[in-house]
């Protein structure tokens, strides 16, 4: 089905051209119109494939999620240590390169963009928390969570933190660079486990 | 000087209606001619008070970082157990009753909205990252704070965290509630200090 294939990878292509007209100017720029002309399109070959405004911003954000989920689950796979590893997904979601801060960007002003709208959308956030949830309990079933944590608790603080330093990463990159984030993740994890992790 | 101090007392009233403005549209919404509305001025008794639009917002964004400041010093005066006063200053912060939540709105919608201007202003989240500073500094002074942690990080950590929290009862308000909240904060501060801080 090559037609398929095309209309799917020009509608990621749409995608790709509303991020960077996020990045340039905002999610008030971000007009279909604007988009358009970022990717190259007539007005009328763009609402081929999207016939609305929302339509596309939700396509352009769930491709953002695809992609993160994508690298993380790539590097869930590697055959490192477990530390390393867990330090390497979370680093996913901080932004800490031009890709990933512009991912963060992108999501922040789509999050926004859409509270004042009526429509909401599905928590684009659930997959973060899951993912958290997913670590504190790897980390509890491999016995390297400190015996009196509480999961549910350690996973919403690991949620926060994360995301908070996402906010800061991308607020002042400068001091919050990704040295600085690592300290502060790499220090995190010591808090809640056991002697071992460190080995 | 009853001049002055009418002068002063009207623009913190179009202050407010700009709060109320943003929590209402969004900040494409805040325009000056909305915000007038808003406040039952006409446009040009508005522009008496702020010629621009910029000059209006960060009026307004600066009144809701004295107003926090108000309040947290003044709950820094008060004669309460330590444990509790930390635990009241950062719920000063992360937003759980509708005054403070409509703050954090303002505020994030104002940061994102400026962050695709030129004129950049003066980052207004430093006093935070102070105020987390001055509290893992206290903790160290009491000789509360664990030995071996670095107080550079926790302050980092803490701030991340806070921050983190503050933006996820936001956007998820009735999951991340006031009890939720509170209990992330209390099991961070008891992983951060001595067993004395409980007592």
């Amino acid at each position: 089905m090559p037609k398929l294939v095309d209309h799917n990878k020009r509608k990621e292509q749409i995608a790709e051209a509303t991020w960077r007209t996020i990045l340039k100017k905002g999610m008030e720029g971000a007009t279909v119109r604007n988009i358009a002309k970022e990717a190259g399109l007539s007005l009328g070959s763009l609402r081929h494939y999207f016939s609305t405004q929302d339509e596309l911003l939700v396509f352009a954000m769930n491709l953002v999620e695809e992609r993160v989920t994508d690298r993380i689950n790539k590097i869930a796979t590697q055959d490192i240590p477990l530390k390393e590893k867990i330090l390497k997904i979370l680093l996913e979601i901080v932004p800490t390169n031009q890709e990933t801060m512009a991912e963060m960007e992108v999501w922040f002003a789509f999050t926004f963009h859409m509270r004042h709208r009526n429509n909401k959308l599905k928590d684009h956030d659930d997959k973060i928390l899951l993912g958290m949830k997913n670590i504190v309990n790897y980390l509890h079933e491999s016995r390297l969570l400190i015996d009196h944590l509480d999961k549910d608790t350690e996973a919403e603080r690991l949620y926060a933190l994360v995301d908070g330093l996402a906010l800061h990463a991308m607020l002042e990159p400068e001091r919050v660079n990704q040295q600085r984030v690592l300290t502060v993740l790499e220090s995190h994890l010591h808090s809640i486990c056991t002697d071992e992790l460190r080995e």
